[in-house]
């Protein structure tokens, strides 16, 4: 099952089903407000389809982020295990933690605000974890029930502003930067399930730029929900970015920054794709 | 203008006006979405005392976090010039942020929850930014007129996991450990208004362990809005702890750390006291 946050023409947005070329209204305002409700899954499955519409295109502006309001967006330092090895780094004990705001995000189709304060915007292909149940101290069975599913999330990162401290955040929590979607689709329909092993991929105006696999992650989506939950409570919509592999622009030589006008392509196999065009965005608005 | 959130018969919240001895129901469930009206100081200040109830004392488990949802948390590490200067430290360039998930906040009199999974639980006495409206890229004009009030907030770390990786969020984010109350109080009610000068103090069963003055921050609460709204939306209920003086635990020689059954108190001048009793909790809940 493929479920989705779209725009209406009302202003708002509405969680949906999509089902092939059309979509269902499940009378939700987003994906997370429906995984609040126990019985998600039988609500979303069972759904008829009253107002079915045609499906939008991956770029469509009409994507919310997949889930608008998240409570908590964790987010996963080096996770790729030949990322690490390359880099001649050890492989860690445990993950390394930071987080996002929800302003941060983004739909699948729209613009990412390049800010006139950075000189250093880069690109972090990402698997997004959603979680949909609430869960502390979970075991892995009831981390593994807590995935709801999985979708495309691009960490875009100012990297001068991450380095201007010791600490992420500032570097990692820029306004309208961040692609969540297109979809959630279901563990059940991806190969691996809750560890799903799914090419994913990043380009810049079509040249590819990080290209591996899921399933090359050290902390799995199972072993991250029991650890982020050993700490605090996980709840429906919250989402655990998982890291990114290899091939950021920050480490190329020379190094290489996402400049006004260009297209990021950020691809999952199975989860569809977010394509997001990089505007210039400042104190007086975009330019 | 003392504002509070209180714990009400029915399992609810509700934000109070606190008037000397009394509290003034205001009809908002908390005081972030009492802060999300625009005319929340008329709203406050005029409201009638039908429901006046005698006023509660500091330790009582009937207030809940000031905000009981802010959208953000964001941390400031090092920020007393005193502090920094003692440790041979140079002033940094940049506030070093980081951030806390909602699910960490308690009220200002109630049980800090101390994991099991932690043999380092330490206390960091700040003084917390509350916001009143709604601001990107705000000039220093902006920042001021931005700052509803001030409230108490111990940002309780886990050594221990602070220090696993080189990222401090999972030392920063256990359910349940961080006082944020008792209430609001506006600038206007304070010396130096929106960069008040207050005495802060600690202290772990009577025994003082910080005390300093929020007067010596080296990035101030508008410095601190002008500065993180320049990455991100700050909106109404978002609060920004502004860092910790000299005096904690784990610094100490030999270290100290908070056990069950200790009680933390944390004292702003002006701004009332947290009072909360330290106990144990693990997989099978409290104990």
């Amino acid at each position: 099952m493929k479920l989705a946050t779209i725009r209406t023409a009302d202003g708002g947005t509405q969680a949906v089903r999509v089902d092939g070329p059309t979509t269902v209204a499940l009378g939700f305002p987003d994906v997370g407000t429906l995984l609040a409700q126990p019985n998600w899954r039988e609500l979303a499955t069972n759904a008829a389809p009253r107002e079915t519409e045609e499906a939008l295109g991956a770029g469509s502006a009409a994507y919310a982020p997949l889930v608008t309001h998240p409570g908590k967006i964790v987010c996963v330092g080096l996770n790729y295990r030949n990322h690490i090895l390359e880099m001649g780094r050890d492989l860690p004990e445990h993950p390394t933690l930071f987080s996002k705001y929800a302003d941060t995000l983004v739909g699948a189709g729209d613009d990412i605000k390049r800010p006139v304060e950075t000189e250093e915007l880069d690109w972090e292909a990402e698997l997004a974890v959603v979680i949909g149940a609430t869960v502390r101290r979970a075991t892995t069975e009831q981390a593994e029930a807590a995935i709801a599913g999985f979708a495309v999330l691009n960490d875009v990162t100012c990297r001068d502003w991450q380095f201007r401290t010791r600490e992420w955040l500032q570097g990692k929590n820029w306004e309208a930067t961040t692609p969540l979607g297109p979809w959630l689709v279901t563990p059940d329909e991806l190969p691996g399930g809750v560890r799903p092993a799914l090419a994913i991929r990043s380009e810049v105006d079509g040249e590819v730029m990080q290209e591996d696999n899921t399933g090359d992650l050290l902390f799995d989506p199972v072993a991250l929900v029991e650890y982020v939950s050993t700490m605090i409570t996980l709840r429906p919509g919250d989402v655990i970015a998982t890291g990114t592999p290899g091939g950021v622009g920050h480490a190329r030589k020379p190094a290489r920054y996402l400049q006004a006008g260009q297209q990021l392509v950020t691809e999952i196999e199975g989860l569809g794709r977010c394509e997001n065009v990089v505007v210039a965005d400042g104190p007086d608005g975009p330019r």
